[in-house]
């Protein structure tokens, strides 16, 4: 794509309302590439006071919107048939969006993807308050790419393995958080988007976790034929038989872990919550911290009722019983405090934390590792 | 995207001549999701005889293309806004591809994407006699994400290590391959375009290559304010200096190699066998074995000259000196047949493979590491 600046810039939001930009912007200097722009681009590029300003060219197109944060913004044609706009701050963050050319949704070339049911252009924006999840200069651990054959569906699966700094210099055993993605996800996207690896990297540097090892895996399961079969579309079920039959005793025999309940941890994300929930409290035996972020516990009732029947023995032996949503995943948001009420009544204790101004997205779950992690396997 | 199967196919082929389809294709049962299909779509798919089938929803568009191995198929539209095309066999491995809507060149959201100079879609095509390269029932070696802190770049730098299986159980100390990935690739291409990891599991588990530790580096390097900077957009020349200086020390200070000129070797295809080839020849304390894969001689020509000049002690030196071309890129092809014609007159003995039918595409560097690999570290 081209470097040209452009002298005159006309931005028109539609869609939800926001406060439009004046017209006539000029280049200050101040812009600066988003870290998801690939190197061999030049745009989305971010002002410090966090507008984006975006270009994709299509020369033939009528009409070209960039579509971000639930809001479509018209772009403008220069003469060289590249359409641009500035848009104002779409939040902290991960944020994923997309180029509609004349109604048809594509992704524009020139940033990252990631996977969110599918492969989306994301822009991540700077947080004005947060740095947690960025690269500091602190010793890094590494993340592996680790195949394990399983039985239940006859396949090698992928998973990964975050192992703390200094893992291997020392001959020191760890305790292990198993950390799912949620529906739109894959194992990866715990490390890529979620920047988990940075995140414990970031702690540990301050001393303020315990240094863990944290085990990555996809959460949809289809065992082989002539095995049981989870209900049509329901593949994340079978996961909890792969996790503890399969995964759990390869971690243990690969990897220097504490292999006792006091020292396994499991925390998910939306589909990932669900089956934390499920999982833990059906496991107590395997786990002793528990956390649920973003749970979607309207789909999902009859998992609470097994959990409302437990009654204040779970206190005894969940040494965290977790729990998260953002301030704007309303449902969610709803379905997660009601279900705390219940559990209360019932004599369950449970901590919630809210993600202030923050959606079903990478940031609340972000700000949920980093919050849960300090939590856990602290004697 | 939906599953509907037509009953009436219509495939043109235009562009560079190939054959055309018959019209009036049916669905016959044995067209299967590609591998790079991601989880949520059905297209593209595979029939067994090698042709493709694409679907791409596009409602509102007048014309669209699939654009794949050189040639442009026009795809037909169904009443719901789906076009669709079925293609004659691509050729093997990895192949990009784009969708051509109304002259808008798109990725397709279907498939899995890689990084070539940008994100694009990419096709996994069988290779009927090939699958060194596949994921077969044998160990697996890690990768890992490994960070180190570079002073020439002031920044943080990702690598790829691959340890062979057994790594972790064992005391033993490994010999190293650096692999290099070319102009338009990351770090992280070789494990996953060119699936170094898997080519190596299967050659360990064989019995024909010594287990090794592969590293693989971005190949762009920009040094510091302040420091010697390399001409414009020549970022890989520095590379040198970041391999030598900071990633040889840095793996041999964090992973179990045997650090001497016989236990390291260097690979690197287009871009990367350029460096490969400087690096190796002008350090041989440091390297025995070289490896340039599709080396673009005819734009580095006084790198040759130099090499001419060392003579025939080059051959006591090193154990390998191994060059590749894909027979399918012309002016490489000729340029390395070229150089080796230079080098052999005199007196440096070199070996060459031509992989049959292939361009400047992953499946000639796919081969290439497949032949290039068994000759390391055998003593």
């Amino acid at each position: 794509m081209r470097t040209k600046i452009l002298t005159t810039i006309l931005l028109v939001a539609v869609g939800i309302a926001r406060p439009q930009e004046s017209s006539g912007q000029e280049d200050d200097g101040l812009w600066r590439k988003a870290s998801t722009t690939h190197r061999q681009a030049e745009y989305p590029k971010i002002h410090p006071d966090g507008r984006v300003w975006f270009e994709f060219e299509a020369p033939h197109a009528e009409s070209v919107q960039v579509r971000i944060a639930g809001t479509s913004y018209e772009m403008e044609k220069d003469d060289e048939g590249v359409w641009s706009a500035i848009v104002p701050y779409p939040g902290p963050g991960y944020r994923s969006y997309v180029m509609v050319v004349d109604s048809l949704v594509v992704q524009d070339p020139q940033s990252h993807m990631y996977f969110q049911n599918g492969w989306a252009s994301v822009l991540e924006m700077p947080s004005p308050d947060e740095d947690f999840y960025e690269m500091k200069h602190v010793p890094h651990g590494d993340v592996r790419e680790h195949w394990i054959y399983s039985d239940i569906t006859e396949s090698f699966r992928r998973m990964f393995v975050y192992t703390p700094p200094g893992y291997d210099d020392s001959a020191a055993r760890y305790p292990v958080l198993y950390l799912q993605h949620g529906g739109g996800e894959t194992e990866a996207e715990w490390t890529h988007a979620g920047r988990a690896n940075f995140i414990l990297d970031n702690l540990i540097a301050e001393g303020r976790v315990v240094p863990m090892i944290v085990v990555m895996n996809n959460g949809f399961v289809t065992p082989a034929e002539g095995r049981p079969q989870p209900p049509q579309n329901q593949g994340w079920i079978a996961f909890e038989e792969f996790l503890l039959d399969e995964v759990i005793p390869d971690i243990e025999a690969n990897f220097r872990t504490i292999p006792d309940r006091e020292h396994r941890a499991m925390a998910g994300l939306s589909m990932g919550s669900i089956q934390t929930f499920d999982i833990v409290l059906g496991n107590l035996d395997m786990f002793s911290y528990l956390g649920s972020f973003s749970p979607p516990f309207m789909a999902v009732g009859p998992t609470v009722e097994e959990a409302l029947t437990m009654g204040p023995e779970v206190n005894d032996r969940l040494h965290a019983f977790w729990l998260s949503a953002g301030t704007e995943e309303q449902s969610i948001y709803d379905a997660t405090t009601d279900v705390i009420e219940r559990l209360t009544e019932v004599g369950i204790e449970t901590d919630f934390y809210e993600s202030p101004g923050t959606a079903h997205e990478w940031q609340t779950w972000r700000r949920s590792l980093y919050r849960f992690a300090p939590l856990l396997f602290q004697e």
